[in-house]
């Protein structure tokens, strides 16, 4: 079926406080992803490419060693093997986009 | 520089009354897409994975053989060379996300 709503999907925690619901293609995964207020993005890197969007809320992100406070429509755009890592400063609902594909969240969800 | 807002970058007309603003890593590019009211994405398809996901407006969305009306938060998701077409019901924007990257986007804007 190539129509989805990614809300409704089951979420997979990420870290506490935040939950994501991922859609995959082969090389691509696209995941809204809810933050609470306060929520941490602690520092981690990964080889796959990464486009995190705004949607709603105020998010402090950090990419490399540049820090900026996203508002709504801002994106951060992280290379392979960036470390990255973010603070909600209220509670923030994102889109995370990824290539490859997160192979590591294709299995069950677990919240 | 790892922080932009897509809105605020030069377009790119994809199709009348559709312009894109496209930012690109190596093996992924996001695009925020405005659509005028009653624009045609006409059939057509590319060997890149493509997510559509709403963020305002409703579509009226075609992937293969099925169609729907997405509304925001629903997204339609594009396997590699499948053929798909819209028409936007209500002036939208959404977000086009491909892997690979959608290097003939890259030249300058033209809009």
């Amino acid at each position: 079926m190539p129509f989805t709503t990614p809300a409704q999907l089951p979420g997979r925690l990420i870290f506490p406080g935040i939950t994501g619901r991922f859609v995959h293609l082969e090389r691509l995964t696209c995941g809204e992803v809810e933050l609470a207020a306060g929520a941490i993005v602690q520092p981690h890197q990964h080889p796959h490419e990464q486009v995190t969007y705004l949607l709603a809320g105020r998010l402090q992100f950090t990419v490399g060693p540049e820090t900026q406070v996203l508002e709504p429509g801002m994106c951060a755009v992280i290379p392979s093997g960036t470390t990255h890592s973010g603070l909600a400063l209220t509670a923030c609902r994102v889109l995370d986009l990824f290539s490859p594909a997160r192979d590591d969240f294709r299995s069950a969800a677990n919240s």
